[in-house]
């Protein structure tokens, strides 16, 4: 899936240069600002991915869980549960189609804010086709790394025993990093001219190729560090998750609150991280920069979306095994894959959020070129509002995700509780329960719930810069990204760690587990909820909000010749 | 204790400005640059009061309850509890005391903002002393307003009955900030001249006198709009916590998932309220206009603070109550007026918060214009790494508050245990318990547990400020305050809603409290794990954040002419 996707975003993109080239010729500026119009797209479908595909997988696994295992007392994926099929189904439709399509988009984007900050600088004056390519190169380098990559997983290292596999997907992309780190400095010295300038919002900044080799390869070690702490924090191998599990022993209040302190902590590293990529690419290279450690970090996303795609699939693999009633010990197995899963699953999403900075950033600064804004002063009235309503906005985007979910889980749990009460025969598996209503129901509610938060994400730019012009509508992109990005990071590994939390009171493979179980006590039904909770918060609201901050930033840059020129109104009219 | 205190702070002030007169003579430059310690001063002692306090409150209350309510049955407050007395004080230290010296602070700092951009403007230059002191006088015609307004109260509108009281404290508010209105009116056309410059970082921007009543009056109404959003949002007489107490129905999971939901959609009104009281006294008269809308906020604070003290007192009325075994009636009517006390102390919040933002941006303005810094561009690298790591700050902090509640909660909870299973006769009533240990374990905690917030919040801008430099802390002030204040106002409101939705179903007033009541159902336990939950959100790390961007930016102010002269030392070394 993860070469799949890299390839066909690589091919596509370079197909729609080459037809725009027939129609655009030597005018290589308008022919990247129609190519940005790709990022457009992929965030669209992204958006469709990321947030419907969020409401389904968890409007379907929290009325499930709800009414089966607290109410019924039923495993996990039990075949007498109603709602088991809308939930094996929206683990795809969540985590494989929202991941890739959210991927997917930041990809394009990235490419397409590189490509249009080239295309007014030297490479592009000077019509160089092999440097103005660079960042396709780039994307194509991480596709032969990957493959490398993967031959260590298949035959270099074999993994015998289920404790490895967390340790292998984690070498694994400490291998691709190494690997890639070589690859850059290799695609830069030979695509790159020695000595060059790029547009930096007005002038013309001169850049030497080492400095891009720097821009690049910061954007790939910072994912590798978000990786690494996102992983310290919801893996139960490690304290915080242990702490967290030992926390339930008081209740499920206590469990909530050291799981939401836990999210905000693990912002910390992941910010810092961003903050040095973001300084260091941001000063040698101005956005063109940004966009390149953007790439940088996408450069090793087949390895990374494999590791990721790998969470979903053991998580089905289990659903399959408990539906059609394997022994227990392929259950077990599964379950100690699934574990490994949620913690990659995490690692993942810590990836997609720190792209989507590093691309949002990139695209707001060619915005800022487009809409020939040279400065975007906080100490300015205009600005200032756009900057704290833009922090506010990704409250608003998750009280309805949240709430999304929130009501369409209910209706679900209503069906489920009827289809128990009203089918005789279900509960001692006679007869098959009506599957397709809870499919229906999670499929509803994914396409009218996403009206709203759709409608917020796309009107806030177009309200923001018609009515109060391009300087509110860039402190409103600002302000979006850096609150978005740490609602989004917390929500996300609170949510893997209540996860990982709950499955380290089951496995009780440690004392410390032991004593907090088994299945059934009073700590592991303290851990039930806080996973409950969690839910949510890591599948639907956190990562949507990646699509908040990426599709605001790109749409803006799409309209901003015409919010330049005819933006404003209202501080027109007054 | 709101007139005492709105009094309190007007005379020190008073006497400073006096006193160090002596010794500047005309150097009135020189004179509000000191006042500004003022400020430092207020806000540190808040420092201690909110989150030192809050730690102390909280600590007592999760572990006097989780013992106490839920493992041995016994009702709140109930005299056998050895955390009871412990959990009362830490009401006065928490809710008084701290809502007491935070206010304190943004009431000396708005003032001195206030102060020292009128002395670098034609106020200052032309040693025009009544207007110079403007600021005072709003706030001298705020305690006269505020004296006439408690008339309304006790003798033009009398209450009969319980249920009057919430609108009776809202009515008050209307009433305080209409009066108020007048009163600027009154004291902007007597105190200042028609005409006059006020410094916008640089230059000498003209302003005329209803300029400044538009500022001031556009804080006040802020005001009182954030106090009626909160109300709405926190009242179990609306539709939100009402929803919130039907989402107990299914559970704890769902309580939560629908809290932080209530509290996401608790930020967008203040949060608009706030930009457009910015915009406009910002526009009219830059950080001097900020500052007096603040002062226009803060002019009605000895009503805010009476409706804010009337939540503890009720609380503690009722604790005694209980400990005193007076009849059942008594309790619950101060069982009613407690309820009303959670919305009008969520009111006091919404208070605390929005003033704490408005006056962190006179005061950042206030440090630009004395760092002698033009514009804080977000397009350049220094300032935007200032701005991501400053909007992940208030995490940080959070994370570190809400550990410290949880882990000193855990302690009472062990010594509350150890006193349950060790003291004879201590559930039969015949044997006091040694509540002595229990108000030590709270006073040790909150001492020991501030150092490392403290520390956070005095630390940082010391570091960016010395090490990266006035554009790095610059962009750090404001990437605190934006995503400071949603943090604040959702976890203080999210908290309210909670503990009032658990109070809906005790109180089983309507059909619908009742069919989720009585006390001790599936609903109400659902209910009190999300008001435990609520508990450190509301009372510690929702309201300390107000101290975190307050202090920073005050404490920004007073180092400024450091950090422009020696600061940056990081890049000057690379």
């Amino acid at each position: 899936m993860g070469f799949l996707l890299a390839a066909n975003g690589l091919l596509v993109l370079y197909i729609s240069i080459n037809a725009f080239r027939l129609y655009y010729g030597d005018d290589w500026e308008g022919l990247f600002e129609s190519i940005t119009g790709y990022g457009l797209g992929g965030s669209s479908m992204a958006l469709f991915g990321r947030v419907g595909g969020g409401i389904y997988t968890k409007a379907a696994d929290v009325g499930a869980d709800l009414v089966g295992k607290i109410e019924q007392n039923i495993p996990e994926d039990d075949p007498r549960n109603p709602a088991v099929i809308a939930d094996n189904v929206g683990d795809n439709v969540g985590d494989i189609a929202g991941m890739g399509s959210d991927l997917f988009g930041s990809y394009a984007e990235s490419s397409c804010a590189a490509l249009f900050v080239a295309s007014i600088s030297s490479f592009g004056i000077n019509h160089d086709f092999s440097a103005m390519s660079y960042p396709l190169i780039i994307s194509a380098m991480g596709i032969i790394v990957c493959l490398i990559t993967t031959l260590f997983a298949t035959d270099f290292f074999k993994i015998n025993n289920v404790s490895e596999i967390e340790p292998s997907l984690k070498r694994q992309l400490l291998i691709s990093t190494i690997l890639m780190t070589a690859g850059i400095a290799i695609v830069t010295f030979v695509a790159l001219p020695s000595k060059f300038t790029i547009f930096d919002f007005g002038d013309q900044k001169v850049v030497k190729n080492w400095h891009i080799f720097f821009c690049v390869s910061i954007g790939l070690w910072a994912g590798l560090a978000i990786g690494y702490t996102t992983e310290y924090y919801t893996s139960n191998a490690y304290s915080p998750v242990q702490e967290l599990a030992d926390s339930c022993r008081t209740g499920a209040a206590t469990n909530v609150i050291f799981g939401l302190a836990l999210g905000y902590n693990s912002v910390i590293l992941p910010i810092f991280s961003i903050a040095i990529a973001i300084y260091v690419s941001f000063s040698l290279a101005a956005m063109y920069g940004v966009a390149v450690a953007a790439l940088g970090m996408l450069s090793t996303i087949s390895t990374g979306l494999a590791i990721d795609a790998y969470g979903p699939i053991s998580d089905n693999a289990g659903g399959i095994a408990e539906m059609s009633g394997m022994t227990r010990s392929i259950r077990e197995r599964t379950d100690a894959l699934d574990a490994a899963g949620n913690t990659t699953a995490a690692i993942g999403k810590g990836f997609a959020i720190g792209s989507a900075a590093l691309v949002s950033l990139a695209l707001f600064g060619a915005f800022a070129s487009r809409a020939e804004i040279k400065t975007v002063d906080v100490l300015t009235p205009k600005v200032f509002i756009g900057l704290i309503v833009g922090a506010m906005l990704p409250y608003w985007f998750s009280a309805m995700t949240m709430k999304s979910v929130g009501s369409a889980a209910l209706k679900m749990v209503e069906e489920v509780r009827r289809q128990f009460s009203s089918i005789p025969g279900l509960m001692e598996g006679t007869v098959k329960p009506d599957y397709a209503t809870c499919v229906k129901i999670s499929t509803d509610a994914s396409l009218r719930k996403m009206i709203l938060p759709g409608a917020l994400v796309i009107l806030s730019p177009l309200i923001a810069g018609t009515f109060f012009g391009v300087e509110t509508l860039a402190g409103l992109l600002a302000g979006a990204l850096v609150s978005g990005v740490q609602v989004a990071i917390s929500a996300s590994n609170t949510g893997g760690a209540w996860d990982n939390a709950k499955k380290y009171i089951e496995a009780g493979t440690s004392e410390h587990a032991k004593s907090l179980g088994p299945k059934g006590s009073d700590a592991h039904k303290a851990a039930v909820i806080g996973d409950t909770v969690g839910d949510p918060l890591k599948d639907t609201s956190g990562p949507s909000l990646n699509i908040l901050i990426k599709l605001m930033a790109v749409e803006s840059l799409v309209f901003a010749p015409f919010f330049a020129a005819h933006g404003g109104l209202l501080f027109k009219w007054f």
